[in-house]
């Protein structure tokens, strides 16, 4: 980790630009100043390049050299800093970054200088931006989760690109990047600005080539969709089906918390439940309309694994529940038309057994939404020719992500053991977890479905287990329709793989087959 | 109906052009015949062209003229038709299509001649395609379903385009398409050759402008794939969990096909199960190896759902059941490996309930699958502009489709009774058919999850008609959690819409909450 620099260099050339001083990129720049570098600023908007200044005299100590310093043009960002420079985005995806990247030509940026973008970018966009900007400059990606809580103190990160390139980045990106202790695999305490740096295994490793970081992190956001929608169904069981209040389900979310579902959604999820509404003092969760908003990139990754073949109905079904979400007024209308079972009372003793079961279906769930994350990366990564090492993935998402999880450890081990696993359900310890939890988790989402709460996640991912281990899919049948009104013709299991035969089903003759192909 | 023409014009020019003898092609153009055209046909491969006049003369009465001529060239074509010329094209969807049409160009096609592609394009593709061969011809195109029986008897088409050139085009297709009794909306007996042509409702409606005919099939692609995998779920629970045979699965079927799932989807998965094998007596379906293919439709269907916003999770959960499907070499490791519970067995009375209860769940899955294809067309039409005419397109959808059922007379009325329908769920038949069946539904899906047999299709459509009956769904936590995490923001239940609130909740001094924008 590097960190000497700073103050000695106040008068000379800075170690890195930074351009884009939103939320997240005014905070990558304080990480990256406590760190010891020190950084040249510039945004289209002057505000935000004054503010960092004043930001940065807040925060060093009264005697020291200003650790950034602000630029009002492309050209002077570039004139400021070391060559081969360095040089990092923190803009909107989409325009917004080539619209920078054209006007670093302008202003002279050279042929080994680097750009790293750290935006949402699909990742395709990524791999054409390589190409189209070779010769001008190096252009690498790094994707970032974590927030702004993540960029101020310790994002996880996963650069891709340019291999060359990464060993001048990897040092920089290594010393802000969230750490955890390898041993337990937990989340070091984030880094105070004052106190020493931390040491522990930095959440950053070099993912593949330009693109494959993005993908990944795509990827990580899919996953993301699935645990907070999954975390949402089990509250809204809680909520619906056994009438508990808000604190209630904290409280049950907080004591799930130390156990084998502890990550920080669910840390989260018992804050936003436990938390009340200043105006009315309501509980905040009932005063939120219940219409959920969505980037793109847990859309992006049902896509990706529709078009690549890859069963990641766990998060497409996310992604639905939050357009079905949007329609707020048809909700309601239907509401009061569509009817649904009677309620029924629980005892006591009746909740607390839902309530116990209803952890381990979160549980089985998860491993199912991650399982499928994790296949959609393999069947993508063979397509494009990327080799993911997967331990090393789930390793960098321990800490500083919005995933970050102790769980995270299991299934970095998963791999470890087996580097060729087929499936993370295919790990003898994932294998014998579900085994062990399967009945609570048959048994939470029938009664979901008896009392008509909405399980769309949760009963994907049983769906999703139950399809992939059934040897004999009803796909036969399947292929029999389709031979029979298309003629798209079959496979035999008693014959070669890839033999296709049909059967001349509306002939008069019939039976004949002929084999076609 | 036109069918004046054909024999007495044997010397003079044709009516249609068709290029691409494939089975749909020559089907098509027999059909074409069948209805008074005269056709010249062009085919690349000369044997095709070849064996088309050979049909023609094996079917047309010993003394008649023929009713097609064969081409050699693109050239030839053109000099063999009526100006302005009308030319039909059944050539593989993608590159094909521009090829056929690059050589018309080539060959003096004219501005105000018309080009009908009938093949199974992308739909945004035809909208390219329109305005690429702005002046050079007017690019029509028509969607065809009913594979190649459809083709030759009678399918159902969805053309849209140039308006102009729908006048034009609209006797031709009307004459082809499949027929419905009005009264009844039973798709009437094909078409017989030599017998008096049909008379009924024309299977064939003017959707849209160029683009929407295409995006009308796909929808309905998109829905035989719900359909068929909706079907295979309660073969494949009869299969395991009842332990019972293919021939009294066919049994069922058949008596489930005489009431309200009519269909031909049905008709068919009854032929299916009570095909034997004619080389090993096996029943068929039990040789057919369970990986299903697919063409492309079901995964454009479910990518347009994901990004227009449509919650169309039965229909994407049909085409994951798909990938799943393929990874046959998984499956069978994970089968042996991957526990489930243990088998039950049942009373005889007991598989008889289980059996009743099975059919309201396919019964209610289906409305499902269907209220997510039209409300998937609502959103897409709002999108791009287009009227679409929802009574008439289910109208079409009666006979000549894969598709095609009794069922889809209720739904044509549904549009009927309310062209401002909101979604098929809020029609008052289909809302009192789901609140009669409903309870058997939830029973058949809590049995069937208890059983550990997949039934991916059908619970995402019973948790899409929870969801969307449901008032208050739990995305206010995932609003919580999102402002939390990443300062997303929330709106308010108690304040206008649209407003946007961010609480600081990682502030010391919170709650405080900030109006952000």
């Amino acid at each position: 980790m590097q960190n000497e620099g700073g103050n000695k260099h106040a008068t000379t050339a800075c170690d890195i630009g930074f351009i884009g001083l939103g939320v997240m990129g005014s905070n990558l720049t304080m990480n990256l100043v406590d760190h010891g570098y020190r950084v040249a600023c510039f945004d289209l908007d002057q505000h935000k390049v004054d503010a960092i200044l004043v930001k940065d005299a807040s925060e060093r100590d009264a005697n020291a050299e200003p650790r950034v310093e602000g630029c009002s043009s492309y050209t002077e960002l570039l004139s400021k800093l070391k060559a081969p420079h360095l040089i990092i985005l923190s803009v909107p995806a989409g325009d917004p970054v080539d619209h920078v990247c054209n006007h670093l030509i302008d202003a002279g940026i050279h042929a080994d200088d680097i750009v790293v973008d750290t935006g949402n970018s699909l990742w395709t966009d990524s791999v054409a931006r390589e190409e189209q900007y070779k010769g001008k400059f190096i252009f690498f990606s790094t994707a970032v989760s974590g927030g702004e809580v993540g960029a101020r103190f310790g994002p996880s990160l996963m650069p891709s690109g340019n291999p060359y390139a990464w060993t001048r980045i990897e040092p920089v990106l290594k010393a802000i990047a969230a750490k955890v202790d390898p041993e337990t695999g937990k989340p070091l305490e984030s880094f105070v600005p004052g106190k020493p740096i931390l040491e522990g295994e930095p959440c950053a490793t070099y993912i593949g080539p330009v693109g494959a970081g993005h993908y990944v992190k795509m990827v990580h956001n899919g996953i993301e969709y699935a645990d907070m929608q999954l975390i949402c169904e089990t509250y809204h069981v809680m909520r619906e089906a056994l009438q508990m209040s808000p604190s209630d389900i904290a409280a049950v979310f907080r004591r799930w918390n130390e156990g084998k579902l502890n990550s920080y959604l669910m840390e989260i999820s018992a804050e936003v439940l436990d938390q009340l509404d200043p105006d009315t003092k309501q509980p905040l969760v009932d005063v939120i309309l219940d219409r959920a908003g969505q980037k793109g990139t847990g859309l992006w990754t049902a896509v990706s694994a529709l078009q690549v073949g890859s069963p990641a109905q766990t998060i497409t079904s996310a992604v639905f529940a939050r357009s079905i979400s949007s329609l707020k007024d048809e909700r309601v209308a239907a509401s009061k038309v569509l009817s649904g079972p009677e309620p029924v009372v629980h005892s006591d003793e009746q909740k607390e057994d839902i309530i116990n079961k209803l952890e381990q279906a979160l549980y089985c769930s998860k491993i199912c939404a991650y399982a499928q994350g994790f296949q959609l990366m393999a069947i993508a990564a063979k397509e494009h020719g990327w080799q993911l090492e997967f331990g090393e993935i789930a390793k960098i998402w321990r800490a500083g992500c919005i995933i970050r999880a102790v769980f995270l450890q299991s299934i970095s081990k998963a791999y470890e053991n087996n580097e060729e696993l087929s499936n993370l359900l295919m790990d003898p310890f994932f294998a014998e977890q579900i085994s062990e939890f399967q009945s609570d988790w048959r048994q939470s989402i029938a009664q979901a479905t008896i009392a008509g709460v909405p399980c769309p996640a949760m009963m994907s991912s049983l769906s999703y287990y139950d399809s992939y281990r059934t040897a004999v899919l009803p796909a036969n049948l399947l292929q029999g329709q389709r031979d029979f009104f298309g003629a798209h013709t079959y496979q035999r299991v008693d014959k070669p793989a890839g033999k296709k035969y049909h059967l001349e089903w509306s002939d008069p003759q019939r039976p004949q087959t002929s084999i076609k192909r």
